[in-house]
């Protein structure tokens, strides 16, 4: 039999799953019209946002109900805990793609310049990670949580190499300063992107493990919390 | 009589303080690094950081603990709800701080360039919110919470000013490209840690008042939550 807070649980992964869909969507619209010089996607970034900021609100108060309704489990209680870090998370990936969306409606008022980027291969791997990042949550995956740590790495180097390469552009043509500087701050948006992915991809391991990988910490149980029920966070219920 | 339940929020709201204290130090030794072109006070920013991811890790977990223990009041449970979130701001604020310190520690290569940007006082100003937003956590007071909403409009103006100032600088003078590109950066960076002031400031109004500030949505109180007791948090023996 299903308890009416297992029923709230299922209800608060659902939502989370929706609000990953807008926030992985915003993310593709705006790297693509980053690509093609694009005014209507950057137009529909912009209009998602306030979808983004409603189902933030709706998560967390979805959230705070569920502990304030009954004692949660060891592994419940992880479970509404990263659920709340997860959607912070997702809403920052929304303003990202926000942030995006206006740098392309600068750049496209500017001549288009050949620039030392490669702007849509990056845009790939930081979709790749939300998307990757997601599916851990919704199975509950360690693994796919950790290949989301290792592309991390990746994407930081593909910007501290975009940043070298767009400096230097700027520095030698007084012609591409202001596109250069667009890109430049899309691959900083990106790579921030990439973080919240991790931060996500960690608040996953941390709700299956009972584990805090952040800060590159060596696994350690929560020690000082209540015995926890074995087997993963999908036996719960979830 | 104190319960240990009592006892464990005050020594939350203890660490968390001391939490802030550290942020609020790191923003205001990245900012006199960026005046006096002080390579020590950079040092100081990353080996801070450490100690504030540290102390981070050892907040969610008393929170998890706290959560566990037992069945906490609506207006303690909005309480250490707000500490986990206060928490991953205070942590990003000491991100900022180190991207500000790295950005120090390129400029102080290159020659010093006079730029058309106040980045003194805009620093100024993002301590101050930090500084406000704090207060208004231990003092529990909407009202120092509002200041900091209102001062971040005012940032953020800043923020657009240097950011006109400063690209148009770089198209003009190519000998100062890099050293307007790291002056942007950081004013960027100040923008950031003045946005997490405000996500910290909308915290405590939460906690406060049960209500949801984000996005500009109209208080409302959380209609499907559980009675709560009336008056202020500092009430509930925190």
């Amino acid at each position: 039999m299903r308890t009416r807070f297992q029923q709230g649980l299922d209800d608060l992964r659902q939502k989370l799953l929706r609000m990953g869909g807008l926030a992985e969507q915003a993310v593709d619209r705006a790297r693509q019209a980053y690509i093609d010089r694009d005014l209507t996607r950057c137009q529909m970034v912009l209009e998602g946002e306030s979808l983004i900021n409603t189902a933030e609100r709706e998560i967390d108060e979805a959230a705070f109900d569920l502990l304030a309704m009954q004692q949660p489990m060891a592994v419940d209680l992880r479970f509404i805990l990263a659920v709340t870090k997860i959607n912070s998370d997702l809403e920052r990936v929304g303003d990202q793609a926000v942030n995006i969306a206006e740098r392309v409606m600068d750049m496209v008022d500017l001549p288009v310049a050949d620039l030392p980027v490669d702007i849509a291969r990056m845009g790939a791997a930081v979709s790749a990670m939300v998307r990757r990042a997601l599916e851990s949550f919704i199975e509950g995956k360690v693994e796919l949580a950790q290949a989301v740590l290792e592309m991390d790495n990746v994407v930081d180097r593909m910007k501290d190499d975009a940043f070298i390469q767009l400096v230097k552009a700027m520095n030698q043509r007084s012609d591409v300063v202001r596109q250069a500087l667009d890109a430049l701050l899309v691959a900083r948006n990106l790579e921030r992107v990439a973080d919240h992915a991790t931060n996500i991809a960690e608040d996953v391991i941390f709700w299956v493990q009972g584990s805090d990988v952040r800060h590159n910490v060596a696994v350690e149980e929560h020690s000082e919390a209540p015995a926890e029920p074995e087997g993963s966070p999908r036996a719960s219920g979830i």
